[in-house]
């Protein structure tokens, strides 16, 4: 299955839509700019295409455990030095210990590429640079100086050991034990389970970072320490030393991702895994927060991109394939099935939502560098405002459309599309992780509605629908009637469901969190919407340049039509169900299920 | 994953909503009676759920091919042998040939007992009763003499053959060949792919029924013919033969439906398989759809059972899996996820559909056998138009929410759900093929729109929306004020559509196409919806009887009214994308996706 990176329509979300040229006048960003990231992406589209895309299928083959060792997927460890050799790995990991240092924005662009190509070898440098900002944030200087080199530089990978067998989600229940040996080290013990890239053979090292209990810690979790714990200790000089007491029990057999080993780990089996404090004892779940962004952001983004693959391939398929008359016409030849009003139907489906997923993720990520790095501290406020409120929907709603998508890529296929050699199966397959990991599309939507818009009055919801609203008005100034009126209208009914959150959440909780996840979606469609609508004025505009591309600017324009006449037109009834149907989510006894 | 036939639901759809006592008194039918097809479904339970429920997770290792030999999954030719012993395989098969000739409508129910339990199996029954079906109509009175009974007595099994490579849902493209011998038998070459069971070692023949094409026959669909080619050829005294020049060449690996082995069959490698003509030359393909209808169904059956298994596996684990506090308990301890607002919502939104689809699915059944039983001429005429106009609906929406309830039962299981071991994954793999196979949604919904509304200027869909509004209005006396405002307010919306449809289908049949699919999932909510009215008014109607299963009734009542405001609210949106969101489907060119 071939991959072609969307360069157009990735530049243009970046460019137009996120404003990249803004954020590159960041203080620390200074040295980026959009001719580099332009060449950046280039290149990141061939590896993507060349290097990754190709051993996407052998990866469904799996990794393979034999005693403690695992053997990653075919072609996973070649592609993982040249990766390092790339130096893809250090892309926005911080300068100082080697990284690149360059905006998220532009890092999470290049993401998309990787797990569009590969989206199980791509979770390996994702949790290495999730456990490289937690230690930059939060590692004493000790720390640092051995660990965020080689992380950056991808001699060594990272992972995040969080879930137990007894503690999914709910992490006051963790269990695992950190025995102070007093020369600062601590002795931890314990079993995580889920644990993405936990073992494997691509790097020479591999560090976990896992949360455990001191002995006099306070029960649930204000009694939660980070801990550093590699696979092999780190001697004086920087080498390799020992075999640390923590080993892989076993893999999971998984629905998909094979390529990415999903480990049980066991700590301290024969006395104690060594292991160093990250920060203070007790803060180890802020310490989790401060990547949880990040990472979940990084989740959509997965999303999206199985989409976009999943889209390419139906394109492809659809351009290809020869079956049935075209309907209505006289002539009974069979047709490229694109012809099909159905086909198409299913295509633009799949080309709107990822088209507006792409655009609020990279809306989403500017926001984020502006949180971190813009010179105004109230600047910096709003952003982190927006960024948590716009995170667990990019992560919820890209996640969930990603099931969707990539089954309307299977009927695209048809028959052919249930055979796992055409492919399209593996996407279906891999997707599907997507709204489940990282905290589920529930956790999302309850972080959603009770932290980012009950407990602020709906402040930041109510901003955004503002400036959707004055979209809309723009929009219709600008002639875009049907879009216009569906956004307008769709705003009106999610102003009713943020009202109805404020009011309920703090008296009625139950009532608010019936309608979360309906929440969480309609919020998504709203702002998606936005993006096209935005998309639309700037490609209108931009249509009468010299030089301009007339056709993929006239596509952006319809495919936001699109967008409002399908997609738009499903808010009021959510917002229906969201305000007037939670009675009836709650009102069955347990017993009768 | 334990698996108990919803008997209360199953008896509740069959006795109230389709009205079974009224099929029993149809015209030979006179055997079956309420009581017997109770302990009919009584057994049949226990059938499913001691039998075929175990095999199910193994099943999923799949069949096994050496050279052309098939071994069917672990299990799985000793619960064949069970099922033929207890009889099962004759139950609506004609009594004249050893069957039992009981209504569909009590087949149908059985049959979802055995595709819940498992899915893969149950296609071998189902198969060999299309093949007895298609011959029983069509088939000279010796090859039905050869045939029938050791097919209905499940010695043998059937198969059908009808896709090529070039010709998908195009049977226009057939082009294997039928060479008369003049001996009154044909010698068959061709290559088969898709063909369910087409080979096995379960059972001691397979009788292959084969579309193909006579020497002088015209091009296209008229110029087909329909023969028998057994794997075995049968001697004059009735015993097996020699072995036909007919076989396996490889099977599928696909997605799911495992222990279901899909055969790429090809015939006559040696000089031609011996076939015989069913019937008259050049009309297998009306054959073919004399036998469709039942066909289809039996899929929506299909997709709507998975879909209650897979509900089954959700509740369960959500009454079992402790995590995290209720929402807004000041109590800290972990309560069952059942507690969780959104896990209800999860489990609220899979338990109303399935209901909803069962109560839709019987309803039609009972409507197939009025059609072929009912003593008045113009009542067969009007059933048999409800059949043609509900079971599309049945098929495409059964198994396109197929898809989103087993979804649901992932996501419900968290982590978990994606953890092959946990069960719920190969619901979800194997629900995704019932969308696909025996016509896609797409191909259901062009005939919905086509022959089964346009055609007769929507006079079926007219008929059926008055019902629905009739049961509005009866609601609003019974007081299911919201229940009934919002089915009433969808059949206004259905109506808006109906006209579109038939307004446009024969001048601009692009525009009907592209809101083709919409409208199907569009009737099927308002329909369920209705199916779910009527539940409720009888519901009601008898929680004041003696001896009444008030727990059960209620849960009928709110189960409904939920379906009301979640899932009816849908159909605006869904009505305002047919009719004003045709031409952005179409607007793009070929080289814009």
């Amino acid at each position: 299955m071939i991959y072609h990176a969307p360069l157009k329509d990735i530049r243009f979300a970046l460019n137009e839509l996120a404003e990249l040229p803004a954020v590159c006048s960041l203080p620390g960003y200074e040295d980026a700019s959009v001719e580099l990231v332009d060449a950046i992406l280039e290149e990141g589209a061939k590896f993507a295409e060349n290097v990754l895309a190709p051993i996407n299928k052998q990866g469904d083959q799996g990794a393979r455990l034999d005693g403690n060792i695992v053997t990653s997927a075919p072609g996973f460890k070649d592609a993982w030095q040249q990766y390092v050799e790339a130096g893809w790995v250090g892309l926005r990991a911080p300068a100082k210990f080697g990284g690149q240092g360059l905006p998220a924005l532009v890092a999470l662009a290049t993401e998309e590429m990787w797990c569009s190509a590969n989206l199980a070898f791509s979770l390996a440098p994702l949790l290495t640079l999730g456990a490289i900002e937690a230690l930059n944030h939060h590692a004493s200087d000790e720390l640092k100086a051995v660990y965020l080199p080689r992380m950056s530089a991808g001699e060594w990978t990272g992972t995040m050991n969080l879930t137990e067998p007894q503690a999914g989600s709910d992490l006051a229940q963790v269990r695992t034990k950190a025995q102070p040996q007093g020369d600062g080290t601590y002795r931890i013990s314990g079993q995580k389970i889920f644990i993405t890239w936990g073992e494997h053979d691509m790097a020479d090292n591999i560090v976990h970072l896992v949360l455990a209990r001191l002995p006099d810690a306070p029960a649930g979790v204000k009694g939660i320490s980070l801990f550093v714990v590699p696979k092999f200790l780190i001697n004086a000089d920087g080498s390799l030393g020992e075999r640390n007491d923590v080993r892989c029990v076993s893999l999971e057999h998984k629905l998909g991702i094979h390529g990415s080993p999903t480990a049980v780990m066991s700590f301290g089996d024969n006395g104690g895994a060594v292991g160093y404090l990250v920060g203070e004892a007790n803060k180890g779940l802020s310490y989790m927060f401060t990547m949880m962004n990040h990472a979940r952001l990084g989740v959509g983004i997965e999303g999206m991109a199985v989409s976009e693959r999943a889209y390419q391939a139906a394109v492809a398929y659809a351009h290809e394939r020869v079956q049935s008359r075209a309907i209505g016409s006289p002539d009974l030849a069979g047709v490229a099935i694109i012809k099909h009003p159905d086909v198409r139907r299913m295509l633009m489906t799949m080309k709107a939502q990822i088209e507006a997923q792409r655009a609020l993720a990279f809306y989403t990520a500017a926001a984020l560098d502006r949180a971190a790095r813009h010179p105004v501290p109230d600047e910096r406020a709003r952003n982190q405002a927006l960024v948590n409120f716009l995170i667990p929907i990019v992560k919820g709603w890209n996640t969930e459309q990603a099931n969707e998508i990539t089954s309307l890529a299977v009927q695209v296929h048809g028959g052919m599309g249930y055979i796992e050699e055409t492919g399209v199966a593996q996407y279906y397959r891999d997707a599907r992780i997507t709204a489940i990991y990282e905290g589920t599309t529930g956790i999302q939507a309850l972080d959603l509605i009770g932290r980012k818009t009950a407990s602020e009055n709906g402040a930041t919801a109510r901003w955004l629908l503002n400036e959707v609203a004055a979209t809309a008005e723009r929009l219709k100034a600008a002639g875009f009637a049907s879009l216009s009126a569906n956004l307008a209208a769709a705003v009106v009914e999610a102003e009713r469901c943020v009202a109805f959150i404020v009011d309920t959440f703090a008296a009625q909780p139950q009532l608010a969190g019936a309608g979360a996840v309906p929440f969480l979606k309609l919020m998504g469609i709203v702002l998606g919407g936005w993006q096209l609508g935005r998309a639309a004025l700037i490609a209108k505009a931009q249509s009468g340049e010299d030089g301009a591309d007339v056709e993929f600017l006239a596509a952006k324009q319809i495919t936001a039509r699109f967008y409002g006449e399908h997609l738009l037109r499903q808010v009021a009834g959510l917002a229906a169900a969201i305000v007037a149907g939670a009675d009836s989510v709650l009102a069955l006894d347990d017993s009768q299920f």
